[in-house]
């Protein structure tokens, strides 16, 4: 029998999740049947998406059950296998979640070649990040040459993929973070354009400044008071992918008044806006192969850059979480489970 | 010299629009250029929009001045003509506004044809309302056989046509209306599926029961109580095509809270929504000459049909357009100007 260390959810979170919500166990792993691996994970993924799972509110996904292991993507070596494409010692992306080992099938598994990058990318720019930046830009944003774009949380997985797939179609990258080493990071290393600091107390105006042409595609990945700066510069048929609302995520119950909901719903009558949500999944099988053809030759050309912020065992994990949903990571949140 | 009676805005309103925002007064046109006919009104269109451009505010078209012309489509008689195209005696659609007689560029008519059906039509379902209808639902909601699209005002001219494409497409119909009359002509005359009444007191109960699939399309053009009805049965993929929202129209300020805002954006990622305001003109040139084709047809053949309200005389153009917008009228509301 093989024993796994795992992370359940112990509660559920009101307003911001704390270490109490979560929980150390360990377990037995049933014996493997037909068609299923036995993996060992290197890397887990923290994204702001989990903070969702750990509500019992109906969303996109079913919610992780109390007690049960917290859901996420891994990075694992296959330590035995019974299915037939997989061999011992393969590097697989999967979904294991929040734990050291795992019985997974081998349908959900996809096989990652160990030479060209390192095997942790599967997890950020060449993973579920990388392709919610490159699905919801290039399918929904659909920035031309000339034209603004705007992202935050830029340098995180999805915003620097954003910016920077968006200056590979000829457009204006404009990037938000907050705080000056970020912001410096957005200028220096990722090549966005102009970088903005949401931090500073005038930034709506600065927004405003560098935006000369107005903004022609918000991607929204945060909401909240860069939402606010951004919608008043959207130009007429401006497009606004949605994928993340990471302002609101810890909020609990409807805020103060006054009702924000009829100007905005007023604002796309009368700028002709598309606002539009999307889970990357919905795009994958259309997407995903042309992703990962373009996001490795673009990495291997030098044209995309990322920022990984690697966190030292499972144990650190809650911890790492809590400060992502507070913005305090710098670049993409990955635990380093194994080596 | 030809005189023109005319009515003016003679102030701004705050909140509803009253008698006292409108002046009547005359006055003498230009003589004929090169270009130009000279028309005389038969009948003027009102409409929704044009409490829009009673305001300052800037929206998606200038606002009429203080003392300026009240905006509108209208049909009109050629009684001079200094164009080539045009003849005395033809008729016209064009953009004279609220008065008896016009000077107008001849590049902005369109000749109709005064055989097939009556030339009011041109305002309401062969006009602007019925292209807002047609372009919003075919380009942006885009209907598929056995889906279900939700549409308010459902008696007016952009509603009926909603519904009545919308079977032609093969979808389910679903038109909301205020009062029992026009929920008896939603279904008897106008062929939908479920008419509900939005007045009372279980309608949003009423809704959903009556959309067990959930919804796919709603059509907006009244903003407020219904669409707070109809988000909730929203299904992942819905698409909300915005051309109006007349419950917003009047109102001065911001409403109280709590702010209803972020949970609408919650919504739209986690269902996946498409929300995308539009303008009828934005698919002029791609769709109106089809539009005209399907439309002309789909009349002949019984359908679709189509409510007009005729008011007599243009003295009493203010009370039916105060009338409108509270929902008064029964059917595309047109001023019969002249014989």
């Amino acid at each position: 029998m093989v024993e796994t260390t795992r992370i359940v959810l112990a509660s559920r979170p009101e307003g911001a999740p704390t270490p109490a919500n979560f929980r150390t166990e360990t377990a037995e792993l049933p014996p493997l049947e037909e068609g299923q691996v036995l993996l060992r994970t290197l890397y887990l993924s923290l994204d702001p998406y989990m903070r969702g799972r750990m509500s019992a509110a109906k969303s996109y996904a079913k919610p992780v059950e109390i007690g049960d292991v917290m859901v996420g993507g891994t990075v694992a070596e296959v330590v035995e296998s019974r299915a037939a494409d997989f061999a011992k010692g393969d590097v697989v992306q999967g979904y294991s979640g929040w734990q050291t080992h795992d019985v997974a099938a081998a349908t959900h598994l996809r096989k990652l070649d160990t030479d060209k990058v390192p095997v942790s990318t599967a997890l950020g720019v060449l993973g579920m990040p990388g392709f919610t930046a490159y699905s919801g830009l290039l399918k929904i944003g659909q920035p031309r040459a000339g034209e603004t774009v705007v992202v935050a949380a830029a340098t995180g997985p999805v915003g620097s993929a954003v910016g920077q797939i968006a200056k590979i179609k000829g457009a204006r990258a404009v990037g938000i973070a907050g705080g000056p080493k970020k912001v410096a990071a957005l200028r220096d290393e990722l090549g966005f354009d102009v970088a903005l600091d949401h931090r500073a107390p005038d930034f709506a105006e600065q927004l405003k400044a560098a935006v000369p042409d107005g903004i022609d595609v918000y991607f929204e990945n945060v909401a909240g008071p860069v939402a606010e700066a951004v919608y008043p510069l959207l130009n007429t048929y401006a497009r606004v992918p949605v994928c993340g609302l990471i302002a609101n995520y810890n909020a609990a119950g409807q805020p103060e008044g006054p009702d924000q909901l009829p100007a905005f719903y007023s604002r796309i009558l009368v700028k002709s806006l598309t606002i539009r949500g999307f889970i990357q999944s919905e795009f994958v099988n259309e997407m995903f192969p042309d992703f990962l053809r373009d996001m490795t030759e673009w990495i291997a050309d030098g044209k995309v850059r990322y920022l990984e912020d690697i966190t030292d065992g499972l144990d650190n994990a809650p911890e790492a979480f809590i400060g992502l949903l507070e913005g305090k990571n710098f670049g993409k949140v990955v635990v380093k489970v194994a080596d």
